[in-house]
């Protein structure tokens, strides 16, 4: 209902089915979109600038940085992968909703900086099925397997801290229930302060 | 995704199609009812106890409020008009969401003794629109449309104090508003603490 956009963060542990979800939800929703990440890490064949990542120099990250316009940032293997704050702007800004796909603690720190940002946790139906998720993708060893089932469980505390909850026990209506909260959280009265005052009247 | 239903208050000024969007919307969801609403005017024919209203005598009724069992009320032409604490305990305890449709002041009193409940407030597209609208009835005399206009402005103030507002301009994008709310605001993390102690382990 309003003109500017919304950002919404989403994270869950691996195996929870993240991506899957987002990608039928982009299928449905065609007002939201990536806010495309930056990093250091040389562009793969066949990733395009802008599009799956914005490649930037050492120099360039940590001068972004310094100035104040990237959002979260990490270190990984070297690299720095990150949220540039123009990403989310020039979504939002354009009237789009731009979906964050982050980690929990890059979550918190987007809820710093981005005090408006809706944030959405996906969580698995239970902590067995979560590990037999993990196991079923049969490429990991069982030591990974365990490391990863313990990372959930740290990751699972901070959902606490979110916004929504969304079980993903059936896939549809995970699908369902993200595209209702992106819906519903627009109609929120916080974010429709404008078009109140403007049907009551109070701005002619 | 919790046992327990949830409260939902919908207020709409006259002409603003509350009726409508309710009546399209209990069509497509079938996990929320209205709470009856309790009376001690005479029922009229075809009005089934229980159904339409809980029909109470004036003592009864106002035993009730002494009690602490009467939400909200009002009293109209010499009648009593209210919300039983009990219409909306047994729709929640079942696992139902509860529909309360009441004017601003009860759902005012609603959010003093219910503070979970969740408050919809339906807006006109314009307050032109909405002085259409009572017109286009045809029913009522001028004077009748100004003083009902009036009284939808002054409602309108209440909107701020709403959770969420929708703007009733299309029918449909204003039902598929209200499912939408319904579904999330079920995912609402402060609705979902239980779920996610379960999931994260805690309770095991």
């Amino acid at each position: 209902m309003e003109n500017k956009g919304i950002l919404f963060v989403v994270s869950a542990p691996a195996g929870c089915g993240k991506d899957t979800i987002l990608n039928e939800f982009f299928k449905r929703n065609k007002t939201a979109g990536y806010a495309v990440s930056a990093t250091t890490r040389a562009p793969r064949e066949g990733e395009v600038n802008g599009v799956h990542y914005h490649f930037l120099t050492v120099e360039d990250f940590k001068s972004k940085i310094g100035a104040g316009e990237v959002l979260e940032y990490t270190e990984y293997c070297g690299n720095y992968y990150g949220t540039l704050k123009k990403s989310v702007d020039d979504l939002i800004n354009s009237g789009k909703d731009a979906v964050l796909k982050i980690e929990v603690e890059g979550a918190m720190n987007i809820r710093k900086k981005f005090p408006d940002a809706c944030l959405i946790f996906i969580l698995p139906p239970s902590l067995e099925v979560l590990e037999n998720r993990l196991r079923g993708r049969a490429t990991e060893t069982e030591e990974k397997i365990k490391e990863r089932t313990n990372q959930a469980k740290t990751e699972l505390k901070f959902a606490e801290n979110y916004d929504y909850v969304i079980v993903n026990d059936d896939l549809n209506e995970a699908v369902e229930d993200m595209l209702s909260v992106f819906r519903a959280e627009k109609l929120r009265k916080q974010r429709c302060e404008e078009i109140i005052k403007n049907i009551s009247g109070e701005k002619h």
